[in-house]
């Protein structure tokens, strides 16, 4: 009889082409599909709730995964994380849920940690995670200009090219920057995101910490509904995936074409 | 004319052999000798306050130089930078200094931060910067033996055999265990350390956390000067030497053999 497991997943996106699996290099989803299969002998999909890119951290991503047999959590758990050294990936938790749970379809928040180091020296012992920018930022201004992109919006100035999303519109419920001596802290969470739209945002922003965006530009962009008219992409390094969400509440519908966290 | 320097220093330990030259491998020291003669193209020695041992990290080491003639101070963090890549070691900050001071023996405090992950699943995104105990810890049971230790005591059961200080006297005024939901931190400061001190420390606490030992435990290691009857060396990779104070408080003569702050 078969059964569904929901595991919570953490990861160094250093080594990774991104969680999906490519042709082209070593992913999360395939080290995580190897580690299951090591187990138990069973080839199956790892689902993610999120497809992060090349280089972007998690501390928690969700996936689920549907095994032949029932097994004990924690033995799924020290199981794969056995197989997967010395892999950065580790399982942090594994539960049994219902066969109609989906980590994508059923997330109802992502919510997103950018780090920027800002000071004149290059990382060393951050090195990896987060971005390096040596002129001063001022965060106050970044944050102001944050809360003119909260809520709901079309944010197709915000999304890469390569974005398969059919809609546009997502509704940001939280875009927070925050500085901690030599580091700015970007947090972001929304139900779902466009591809890129994180880094997107953060390299917009970053544009108002130099001093060579104004509020009002930042109003334009947004407006201009068109991706050459915001920042550049900051760069992936910068960005982990903190926490999924699985409430119980009901769907708004805004995401009933939810193809896509694919920050 | 002779101008001395001093550099705040970051690194990150992994690859290197330690904090002082050695002939089995890279040390942090040598690197930034190095860095100093391909851009000025003198040979020089590097003092640092404290010489962390293989693996320990820095957020702030500090270190003095002398250069055979006055430089910018943003000049030389910049060039000692660029000449250091792509090694993980930065120079944070530098400084004019008189010739009487120096990076070791003027210092009047070190702070260092020790980091546990304390979960079943190993490190993934912070490995190589915490210690990970699978079993559950009791941090508060930790904090409480830990205040055994605060103050003036003969911590010869707290330094490894290969330990070069005169005396074991040394007066710890910080030693502060906390929790923040997976991760145990450890801060612990002090005037100057002996050889492996703060890990001999941890490795202690981690006694009393896992419910071996008791209170009273620690107690009767401290006063038996044996390092035989104190736990086992934490391993190097969750301490970082966050910081080293230069006050302008004279020295209290505890430490007039100070050959050390060896952890």
């Amino acid at each position: 009889m078969m059964a569904r497991y929901k595991l919570t997943i953490e990861y160094d996106g250093a080594p990774f082409v991104g969680w999906q699996r490519q042709d082209n290099g070593p992913s999360v989803q395939q080290a995580l599909e190897d580690a299951v299969h090591a187990f138990t002998g069973e080839r199956i999909d790892v689902h993610g709730a999120g497809r992060t890119d090349a280089g972007v951290h998690a501390l928690g991503q969700v996936a689920h995964i549907d095994l032949a047999a029932e097994r004990p959590t924690d033995t799924i758990a020290a199981a794969i994380n056995f197989h997967l050294k010395p892999q950065p990936v580790a399982v942090l938790g594994v539960e049994r849920v219902a066969g109609d749970f989906h980590a994508r379809f059923s997330a109802t928040g992502r919510r997103y940690r950018y780090l920027i180091l800002n000071r004149r020296a290059p990382p060393a012992l951050e090195r990896g995670r987060v971005w390096h920018v040596a002129v001063p930022l001022d965060a106050t201004a970044m944050a102001d200009a944050a809360r003119l992109l909260l809520g709901r919006h079309d944010f197709n100035s915000f999304r890469s090219a390569a974005c398969q999303a059919a809609s546009p519109v997502k509704t940001l419920d939280r875009l927070d920057v925050s500085r901690r001596g030599d580091t700015i802290e970007i947090e972001v969470a929304a139900r779902s995101f466009l591809h890129n739209q994180v880094r997107i945002l953060v390299g917009t922003l970053q544009l108002v910490g130099r001093g060579r965006w104004s509020r009002r530009d930042v109003a334009d962009a947004l407006a201009a509904r068109d991706r050459t008219q915001a920042g550049p992409t900051a760069p992936p390094q910068g960005l982990c995936l903190v926490e999924v969400r699985y409430d119980l509440r009901a769907g708004d519908g805004e995401d009933a074409e939810i193809a896509g966290d694919d920050e």
